[in-house]
């Protein structure tokens, strides 16, 4: 382990758009709680810096794989404002990345249940386990939440530091993977998984093995809700997504129909109708909107359910939705936000489902690379050229 | 028992507004599913009508009260094209009043478990039994609905006909009336409680004792829903309505805070930030919309919710509402329509609480009429001069 | 359509045990309760019986498969003391048989949704939809239950009559089946695959994705529990079974482990011990019982549990169990009854996964016979020679 | 704040009956898992110790009110063999007492929400929420569970340390008791109070409002659970309890109907007939075993369970019982077994309740005593003389 090491590093310039809109702790923390309201210019570049050290119950990881997610661009992009686009909480600098696999190479001495040589994964969201929401088992609502790769230092750097809380193991990915390369590379898409494992079977209270299902958008998170359902025993699951080649890999990973709904459209057909053509009218028990088009997806979703329906609700967006509350007296149906993905098993099951070989992520994986080619990844990836890459600091 | 009767009637013409939004079934069966795109020139008037014969598994009542809803006043009302307000479903001509109470005087060969004698109150709706949603135990949302008092004739008549399996004893009631007539004017209110009870306890799953619980409209429904989230343990209960005395009345059933939000607004405070004040930021673990406004409701409601909080819809209109998904995700929350009351123990529930005391619907009775002022009070009812009136035919 | 056709008719003499122990409906209906209590020397045999007429809400199904269980078998035997062993409720005579599917002939008037030549399979618990349990959504709690093949005539028949609101199409069975032969096999199994369906998803409520599940017990509910279990997301499904060929099938039908309880208690295992090994300590998060061995049963099943897991009942026993409350305390558990199959979408779900090809349940067909062959295979299975037997009248 | 304070403090001496049922971890902690099995010669004497630190996430309470619960009574009893009775988890020496209310006199520096001043009550179950089975909710079943007055110093002493975490604070009760000796002796019923609300509405999933309830033992817990069902909606509260105070106390709480079992049985009549003849043969939807006799309990539960109804198990016994599960599958029911009080809003909600008025459980003490009459009192406790006890430090 050296002193120094090479890290993918955000910075940017606080400068508050509005004054009043900012509160004393956000700048007495250069703590921005929508960071596209206060980060100008932000700037990623790939930097020596300290190796980091580690307290009682952290561990040290020697990152092996961490996946790029669609909130690495956005917060690498800077709209024609100048500022950064990603809406959420950000604290600069950071070194971002948050879908990491690792080695553990060092432990503190307060950390049970890890130890040096373990592989290892870790959660995104840092909760607190002590404020009112924690305490009351809401986990992804922590109201003094860290989040790894966007307030404390994520996982596109050589070793990174976390909480043993936060780390679990991933050992037996070794049963169903030959090499430690390709588990570390399983291991880097457990975290979005998690994501859309927490919507259904958490927040969405999962489905009836049997039931209809409709994905709406096929990047990862949409992907693994296709994946994820299929092994949930949906009888036929239905997908909707406008790129061509994200449309490719939901049929690859089980999707049993998919379409563009542009082209439906085209051809004078509501997607919504397609679902109750597929479902004999009866319409799709689970729906998931994964596109972050709230606007088009309620108006498609709230036709699509089934008597005693449910929506749930992935993709963030700032644009409000119009919503027909008749439609969800009529079918006893409902809307589930969702956000997170920790607590309630969710990374443990998470984890064996891919130990026993029941769910493949790599399917999913469109390129692998190294540090250095990071910031052309983000720029291939907004165009749509990539769906899921790999890095390998 | 005589060979005519008294009923209030109701007739119209059939005239659809557009052709083509009519199915076959509809003008076969003259059973509008719209009614205020079919029923044309609605007219009430108490008829002499033939006495009713009973079948097998039916039971003749005696009607002793039934109770006026804001639908009868809808169904007998008619907008400037001419055409009935309701937009159900509707088969005329036909007797309406579905809050009905009274006593079985005669029996079908195969009912079991009622006899002469017995008090009862009737559902509403009519679920069939036998259709795919209600053999998946949705009776609300039975694809062969008949809903008495609108498309089979309810109890605005002096003796009724109803299927045993929509009655239910209220012999008890006694416990806790002197009267029969008082046992009967709450009998008659046990339908509308069961709407609230379903809302709250089937669709909505209930909440923790100790919950913050907001009812925006207290019309009899809210009424209902502030006495049952009292009995169910709620430590604060939360009422918004504009109008006075629905709001004196909410504060007399056991709202702990009542509030004109239009009052609230001309001095600058959003009805929502007075939930957030009383609940010292935590915001409201359920809140019901019972006034029929989803644009001003979903606003209001969806800044009020808590982590976790839920959002349940009885109130119907054709308005969409515009909604924030970002909210639902970050707060955890969600939504859920509700519509009916059959199943699932609602009306044996209800039916206990009032036997055991625990509730007394009939404090929000504000008149008992006979059936010949019946046209009178639904026009005080509109005029927002009654709350509750009770017909005794 | 003949006048006359051939029917499996079961007979016995009403001869109480105990006088006092009959209800007086009992003795007016010639209809046990316990049928062991009361029907003295049963004798199966194949007659020529009328062909049935059907009313308006009934079908007549021409039987085209009807799967031999093992009720069937403790219906047709005697005790030492020469009464039926079959412990449940029987009305005689009747033709028995409850695992059907066959062809609609003829349907009556009031009948929707089905018609003539439409592939079905039927509910065995025709409860009445008409009773306090119904009403509240307990169909299989039905207070007047008829049973098909114990109280009204079954299916080993050529004609049956079923009302329609009992009957389920599976004409999709012919996307995955080539012949209809072959699908109305597949057809005869979904009465037991519902049983299963129910405990696991109704009753126990199902288990999230990732789940580690044991079966206890290997016969045809048991191995229908291992398929559904899979096609729901167990990461690891341990059966315990103690006889050769169900093993076999339980290993070829998906099971992870199988074992042979009594060959591991010979060596000094427990098998809760090999559960809690396979589970890296962790235990079962649901277990379902399917031996119908209870003193076994919780012995080991609540040394298996997992922290939060569950346990649920299928296997009927009159004997007591020993339960030590501490575990279900110390570990968050719970024990769930299950009794039949009606209800909350459990057979239009099982008809869903069989059509789509995801659920195969034809694997554990071992014999398919003539209605002339019905006696022999009673006692072929009763030996354990075969586990599914099939019969086409 | 003096350097040295009064406590009551339990000493014993470590003698393992077996010592190869002790782990070595207990060995070296000095920690038994089983208290009875390894400490001998208990001893509770009030002893001058030191006050203690607190560090950075740590508050230091000045105890205002502690409870005497039942188990402090077994961990300063011995048995015949000299045994410590209580067989739980105990770590000697220890300050007894985890019925604790005070007021904060310090805060670490990395205390939020929580400032000198503050009234608070205290969690007994001193989760980790790092562990396998707290990162999965499971708080109360903890795999590293510290327990205050078990394993660490409890409430009968001056002055108490506490992580913040297990903190809530009761400012509010002085909404309804006017002075704060008063709202501090309310406090110190919070714990035992939350022990009965997680098994009612956690672990059983509550009821719906008009449920029939049988409560089982009418301690402490009992009658706390006899408080919450009624403010949940309880129509019609059944209690069982053989000591005479106890069973007035459970009719001033608010029980509708009270028996003494034996008495009952005395008479010919199981309990159990009771329940069936109060709910006109219907049966209990919910009840509770707060006994610790799970033998008597389970005989009488399973037979006095409506169709389904739930059994929660809270009472705590080294004995099995006999159950019949025929019983549970026939109804539709389960059981549900409960064990301590932290997460899920628990504690919250019942602060809430007493807050708001709705919950009043002081109407159970019935004498109140300094802390030098400690010793006392747990004989008179044992003796059955008293139900609560508070100890003023």
């Amino acid at each position: 382990v050296n002193k120094k090491q090479s890290a993918a590093l955000l910075v940017a310039e606080w400068k508050p758009k509005k004054r009043d809109e900012i509160s004393e702790d956000e700048v007495k923390d250069r703590r921005a709680k929508f960071g596209n309201k206060v980060w100008y210019n932000p700037k990623l570049s790939i930097k020596e810096i300290d190796m980091p050290n580690i307290s009682g119950k952290e561990v040290l990881i020697k990152v092996k794989s961490c996946g790029i997610c669609g909130s690495d661009i956005h917060l690498c992009e800077k709209g024609e404002d100048g500022y950064m686009l990603y809406p959420g909480l950000v604290k600069l600098p950071v070194v971002i990345g948050h879908e990491v696999s690792g080695e553990v190479v060092k432990v503190g001495s307060e950390v049970e249940g890890i130890k040096v040589g373990d592989m290892v994964v870790v959660e995104e969201m840092w909760y607190c386990g002590e404020c009112d929401a924690c305490r009351r088992d809401y986990f992804n609502q922590c109201l003094r939440l860290e989040e790894m790769g966007f307030t404390k230092n994520g996982g596109f750097e050589e070793y990174m530091v976390a909480n043993y809380k936060y780390c679990w193991k991933i050992n037996d990915f070794l049963n169903v993977y030959r090499t430690e390369d390709k588990a570390y590379e399983a291991g880097s898409l457990v975290e979005p998984t998690c994501v859309a494992y927490n919507a259904l079977f958490v927040r969405g209270e999962g489905f009836k093995p049997g039931s209809y299902v409709v994905i709406w958008g096929t990047g990862p998170i949409g992907l693994a809700c296709i994946c994820l359902t299929k092994i949930a025993g949906a009888s036929k699951v239905i997908a909707f997504e406008v790129k061509e080649r994200r449309r490719q890999l939901a049929k690859k990973v089980g999707a049993d129909y998919v379409f563009d709904p542009y082209e439906l459209m085209k051809n004078g057909i509501e997607p919504y109708e397609k679902v109750l053509d597929i479902t004999n009218g009866e319409g799709a028990d689970i729906q998931v909107e994964a596109m972050g088009n709230p606007v088009f997806g309620m108006r498609q979703m709230q036709k699509a359910m089934s008597i005693g329906g449910k929506l749930v609700w992935i993709g963030r967006a700032i644009e409000e939705a119009s919503i027909y509350l008749e439609y969800f007296q009529t079918k006893a149906s409902q809307v589930y936000g969702s956000q997170g993905h920790a607590g309630f098993g969710v990374w443990p099951n998470v984890i064996r489902l891919i130990s026993s070989g029941r769910l493949d992520m790599t399917k999913i994986i469109t390129k692998v690379v190294g540090l250095e080619e990071l910031s052309t990844m983000l720029k291939e990836l907004e165009k749509g050229k990539e769906i899921k890459v790999l890095v390998k600091p």
